[in-house]
């Protein structure tokens, strides 16, 4: 199995060291991965200016391709440009930190997967909760175990699966559940300072709000120290809605515009 | 009616010149957008730096809030700092260039619309199809006449729409539409150059990949000379797959787990 892996912590984390060395174990594991952390980048890519690419050694044991970019730029240029062949499937991570809920929309981890995902290429989003995680054993396995369900049941084409996973040994974590995407989001506060020229700056941070209560979401599962798989596409294309704006006759009424509004 | 206007071309562009001008006539109009251009850096926040904001005077018709940071900046610092209270309606435009299909995930314009949805306000993203964009006049009726729309039919929170209009004069439009998200995307090619000290950099061109061919695809419909509304949420579940993939039996399969991989 060739592997792919990248991340958004960059190519120096604990995180991708450590899945790095467990992937071996599976297969032929490439790595091209951010030269410097880019969190929250989304899925930005770098198209006004050009991309490096450096040979990065850790030590004896890792080896990976660093990028001037975005973790999408990653798996674009990792796939492209610098493995021999289309990897058979991607991941991205270990993150050090969740990404759940609200949050996945700013995740550069989940956006390498995601970009994955868009090339038709099998693609896992894995990370601890926890910034400062410490436990990356039970994340390594489920990493394994889903490398062979992926393949096994033939994951449906432009979905990516992102998985949580609490930060605490394996024993102390319930389980595995299959989850959706949770609604919690932050409320964002930009704090007002002044530098030492005396002019204002603004830095963002902000309270979690809470809303996801049910096991069947990615949030409230890793919040009861279970590990969450979910499942999630780009096709966004709101369905629902689409199905409701029918009513407002959109075609017949731009043929009469400018009749409502002066 | 109180609007946010942002963009991601920057608060220099014609286009939001052009739509702000245009809004004036509805409503009150708060400008906050990127001081430099911020294309393709998709949901991007800024978290590791704080932002500054900058009053900017283009001319005596045309005052803003210039942020160094991206388009989802611009509309989260706009409704929490900058406006005094929200506003009841978001446009992120007029783009210079369409922004159709799986493109839509790396826009800047579609992310900052993204990011009022996420914060409950109805929101509109809304671009002409060339990045030389000439005829803004029937995008700005389109604006004016869909915030009128949205507010009547009571468009559905968490629901974004992404507008899209020929590059045209309004009589050579055929009209406009209610349409999906394609399928079209980017097939990716890094140009492998040297620079002057004989080392390599990777540029990022493509060739678009036309996999659209209904009108009921943005992509297809405006390449045919429609107009387009696609409404896009940001719940990225997949819930199709979450149904087949029950029949993986994640919680039992992991509580057997190690079973299948050495």
């Amino acid at each position: 199995m060739n592997i792919l892996i990248s991340n958004d912590d960059g190519i120096d984390s604990r995180g991708i060291a450590s899945l790095a060395a467990t992937l071996k174990e599976i297969g032929n594991v490439t790595v091209v991965a951010p030269r410097t952390e880019q969190s929250a980048v989304g899925h930005a890519i770098t198209m006004k200016i050009p991309l490096r690419v450096t040979e990065y050694y850790k030590d004896s044991t890792f080896f990976g391709y660093a990028i001037d970019g975005t973790p999408a730029d990653c798996i674009k240029i990792g796939i492209r440009n610098i493995m021999k062949k289309p990897p058979d499937i991607v991941f991205s991570g270990i993150n050090h930190g969740s990404n759940t809920a609200i949050n996945i929309i700013y995740s550069g981890t989940v956006s390498a997967a995601r970009e994955a995902a868009i090339m038709d290429i099998p693609a896992i989003a894995i990370s601890v909760a926890n910034h400062e995680a410490k436990h990356f054993e039970y994340a390594n396995k489920i990493a394994k175990e889903l490398a062979y369900l992926v393949v096994r049941n033939n994951l449906q084409k432009g979905t990516l699966l992102n998985v949580n996973v609490p930060d605490l040994p394996e024993e102390e974590i319930r389980g595995v559940l299959l989850t959706q995407q949770g609604k919690s989001k932050w409320d964002d506060i930009y704090e007002e300072r002044e530098d030492p020229y005396g002019k204002k700056y603004y830095w963002l941070t902000g309270d979690l709000v809470e809303v996801d209560n049910d096991l069947i979401t990615d949030h409230f599962a890793i919040k009861n120290k279970y590990a969450t798989i979910t499942p999630i596409h780009f096709d966004l294309t709101d369905y629902k809605t689409f199905e409701t704006m029918k009513s407002w006759n959109i075609p017949e009424y731009f043929k009469n515009s400018n009749k409502h509004v002066k």
